[in-house]
């Protein structure tokens, strides 16, 4: 059983203003579109794991950049630099807060993963060397299985996507593009007309 | 305070004949020594937190490699890739099992650092993309300040080291040469003289 993990798509990490800002991920939006909307049409869950900044809950690492940035991602910042996503969540996803970079640490995720009998993880989100990766190092961990799409994956540099992209693989992970993971699927299980059926 | 993690020093990654072999990692062994000398002499606790593999212990993701390759750090395997260190352990010193990539990951290390009121960990030991980077990780993530010593980790190549120094660095860690840390500590507090005392 599968399932779909969308990471940090927020406007915090998405614009240009945001002291937190992906150059890398503007341009990945239309790609997680199409794996989303591939997933739901297949039953596959969709899980939106996103950042709520407070005082608090900001890693300590972090704390400067964000404090003296606007805080972004946190109550009351400025729209543009605001937790909201560039998608819709719908009846069916599954939303998750998560406290720092890997969507393991300190949430409920592993927990849901199991009830859901989920063994397989397909990973979608930025930032690569963060987020996607500290995920990636734990689903592993875990004993998921875990496949990166490179397309729908983002970094601050070209070359920065690359190695990281490159250790997830060396250390286990399958690294794909959304076009091929999607022609995998149609191909493992070819989608089942519902008035046939 | 501070802690130093000597992380998979270990028969099973030093040496040429494992599978899991780090070509890097054999050269930083007088450093490793050095740096756990310097931190005894000063009471700064040295953590040897190592791997011991079975069927049941090894990563999924590595398992093939692993029970193909003589199967390393298990018990019975060939000395050469067993899991004895080139280190001894001395009174005083902390040695943990750790069953994942992360010195964090399932262990007691987080329970004990805090006991000893530890707020600054240096890490040292292999393989730098996947254990120390992990521990990186999930150590920013607990709060702790972390400096990684660039000469007491290593990689399969050069160009694996230097970009996931280059990633720990941008995501908050301290990368310095041991030497550098050393001398560091020497002026930020110098050696107290047991006999002027």
């Amino acid at each position: 059983m599968k399932a779909l993990l969308v990471i940090d798509m927020q406007n915090g990490f998405l614009h240009a203003s945001s002291p937190l800002f992906i150059a890398g991920a503007p341009a990945t939006v239309p790609a997680c579109q199409k794996v989303i909307d591939f997933c739901r049409s297949r039953s596959i869950p969709v899980f939106f794991v996103t950042r709520r900044y407070t005082e608090a809950t900001v890693e300590r690492c972090r704390y400067g950049k964000w404090a003296s940035g606007g805080k972004p991602l946190s109550p009351g910042c400025a729209a543009e630099i605001s937790a909201d996503m560039p998608f819709s969540v719908l009846p069916g996803d599954y939303e998750l807060l998560k406290p720092r970079y890997s969507a393991f640490f300190a949430t409920a995720l592993d927990l849901i993963l199991r009830r859901l009998q989920v063994d397989e993880l397909i990973l979608t989100g930025t930032t690569t060397p963060n987020c996607i990766r500290a995920t990636c190092v734990d689903g592993l961990s875990l004993d998921y299985e875990i496949t990166v799409l490179s397309d729908c994956t983002s970094s601050v540099t070209e070359e920065i996507q690359q190695s990281n992209l490159r250790d997830m693989e060396n250390i286990g992970a399958r690294i794909l593009s959304s076009d091929s993971w999607m022609r995998e699927q149609l191909i493992q299980s070819p989608a089942v007309c519902t008035r046939c059926s």
